[in-house]
């Protein structure tokens, strides 16, 4: 996928993926991932929403926002993880998780032209919530203002699958120091939806919310 | 919690939660969490298994892994996030998540004491497999050589949680530009145990494993 020394996956290599399917698998899969961004020489990691446009991750927030405001033209990391199970080996140092996991590292760019960045709000709000770009109201020029766009190329990024049971030691598996050993799967799922307090009463849930498909996409990967 | 400037919380200030009791709820309820550190200048973002002993957060991993020597001594963050929602409110805009997410700051400090050494991973095997220390083989010395454990203290850390439906304009609640609005629960729950396909035939599931309480603690944080 790329070449560079910092995407390039050393620990546990044989779980690495180099396709641009699985990257864009692993980051459609997810909700949240977690910007990297250093702040007076220390990293800052949090949460945020993403939308993806081809070859390229759209990031969004506050203007007044200063992990974002630090991210503009710097260097960042942007990481996107989907838990699958718990990996229960014979032995404590074997114990581990199936899990898929996309990073990818790159200078944000400030996106400025209206255009893009309309797109990019429409892919931020179709990722987190398909359907409701044209269900619902459109962002106002003032709304536009307050919130500032940044794009991250998909070119240098890494990806690792983990998926099955344990690795564990041949000694171990004959050995009855232990109980069992296997996955316990970790699965994510949509609940009933919960109307807004003040929504209309008797309005529908829509099709977009009420049939959305499970969140998590394969874990396979 | 912290007084520092990168650990008070500004955007959604109202979110805060100051007290340390907030903090030690996400982190016990959360399983992987989001380690960033500088590697030539640049964040990197791994996600990672952790253990809490009282105000004291144990990371771990191969001696060989770079991230995790670059950490060693120096300004880490850690963020662990728990996704409860998705907000679907009324306009782009103002679609969101509720979500608990708590964010460590601090120098990270190589664990070199024998006895902490194995605290530190007695923690972090029964946070992710709990029961898991004692029904399978201890860390053997090779074992132990191979594993780097790092310990950052509590200190300085902040928790955001958002909990409930939108937050829409005025102007918006009135407007038939919507279809609906509310929050559409993410909800995680472990499915059924896989054996390794190596188990010993008839090895009954365990209950450490078969009623393990379901993931994700209590969304209200």
């Amino acid at each position: 996928m790329s070449p560079t020394e910092r995407s390039t996956v050393r620990r546990g290599a044989r779980r690495a993926r180099p396709d641009r399917e699985a990257l864009h698998a692993v980051l459609d899969a997810g909700l949240v991932g977690h910007l990297g961004v250093v702040v007076d020489g220390a990293p800052r990691v949090l949460p945020t929403g993403y939308g993806r446009v081809g070859e390229v991750l759209y990031l969004h927030g506050s203007t007044g926002a200063r992990s974002l405001r630090e991210a503009a033209g710097a260097q960042v990391c942007f990481t996107v993880t989907l838990l699958d199970g718990v990996v229960y080996a014979r032995s404590a140092f074997h114990h581990s998780v199936d899990y898929r996991c996309a990073v990818v590292h790159g200078a944000a760019r400030v996106v400025e032209d209206d255009a893009e960045r309309e797109r990019a709000l429409e892919a931020l709000t179709e990722h987190l919530a398909p359907g409701s770009w044209s269900a619902t109201r459109r962002p106002t020029g003032k709304e536009l203002a307050a919130t500032a766009v940044l794009a991250l190329d998909l070119h240098e990024a890494a990806v690792k699958v983990r998926t099955g049971g344990p690795a564990d030691d041949e000694a171990d598996l004959a050995s009855d120091e232990h109980d069992w050993a296997g996955v316990l799967p970790l699965v994510t799922a949509w609940g009933a939806p919960v109307p807004a307090p003040d929504l209309r009463p008797g309005a529908a849930v829509p099709d977009r919310v009420r049939r959305r498909p499970a969140p998590g996409g394969d874990p396979r990967g």
